[in-house]
């Protein structure tokens, strides 16, 4: 347990990289912790592009916002993950939405994410979620169907920095007993 | 690596429980897990409600449909987790959405949960994510402010099944190379 817990605490966002490719055998232990998430009804609405075409990567890195810090590293990075669902599967039941959030492939998604990116960190690897782009812009440039989504970016490779961990709520701020019990 | 590997591989969705108390020193190691999660902006939006209360689990076990097979697992497992974000700060600049996606809270409550669901795997401990209930009558159970909303709920306990593993797609049929490139 000891050795998850340190994994899920020392895992920062990276935004700089070495220049030092990702081996084949590595993307495929990604791809491995991919296909063993979760997901609604086991539907497995995800779909990974792997992009090392420089091209794609800087046409990509066009499409963040500009004061995103991670710009850079969606084009520098030896890859990037684009994290992408097909529509209409998560949380649905024949082609209907059942729950009152229409998006659930998000939650999926997120299952997705934190799996490879601890997978990556225990790999000696950096990732770092990006959500702060031009959507449409984005699955133009990947020719994504129209049933389908890009969700996040995620630039991986090897860490060129060390980042201090983020500041976090205290435990306390955030859980709650048997129902909400405290004021904002 | 090849613990995680292991530890992402083996778990399970679990529905059945011993009947044995989950310690607050297990249950404080999964709000660890989910405390160093990663998230927009490092925003933090999850608020968690531990549910040990048995008239509170029954009255949740009430809100699912009625075919979830999770049904009596939110009943009966000793601890249930309801999985809650505040709204309007993930994927939010200045109170304005910032991206295709209104609900990115989906997103990083997934990041959360699997940090919790694999350290509760790593623990001895089984869970399942149940996203098809009544969030509505969930949410006014559990006495939530308007500005939050609950997503899932996550029963917790030491397995009494050990289920086979669910049935996955081959990796090469969710992978793509630079852009999407297989027609499905």
């Amino acid at each position: 347990m000891n050795d998850l817990k340190d994994i899920i605490k020392n895992r920062r966002s990276i935004r700089k990289f070495q220049n030092k490719e990702v081996s084949t055998e590595i993307i495929n232990d990604l791809l491995y912790s991919a296909k063993w998430s979760p997901s609604w009804g086991n539907s497995q609405c995800w779909e990974l592009i792997i992009i090392d075409d420089e091209k794609q990567k800087y046409n990509l890195s066009q499409t963040l916002t500009k004061k995103n810090p991670a710009s850079l590293a969606a084009r520098n990075a030896p890859i990037v993950i684009a994290i992408c669902a097909q529509k209409k599967k998560s949380g649905y039941y024949k082609g209907e939405a059942i729950t009152k959030f229409n998006e659930w492939f998000m939650y999926d998604l997120g299952l997705v994410t934190q799996n490879i990116c601890l997978t990556a960190h225990c790999l000696g690897l950096g990732t770092v979620i990006i959500g702060a782009f031009n959507h449409n812009k984005a699955k133009k440039i990947l020719k994504l169907p129209a049933n389908y989504e890009i969700v996040s970016l995620l630039p991986v490779g090897y860490p060129a920095h060390s980042p201090s961990p983020t500041k976090r709520r205290k435990i306390s701020t955030f859980v709650h007993k048997n129902h909400f019990n405290f004021p904002k």
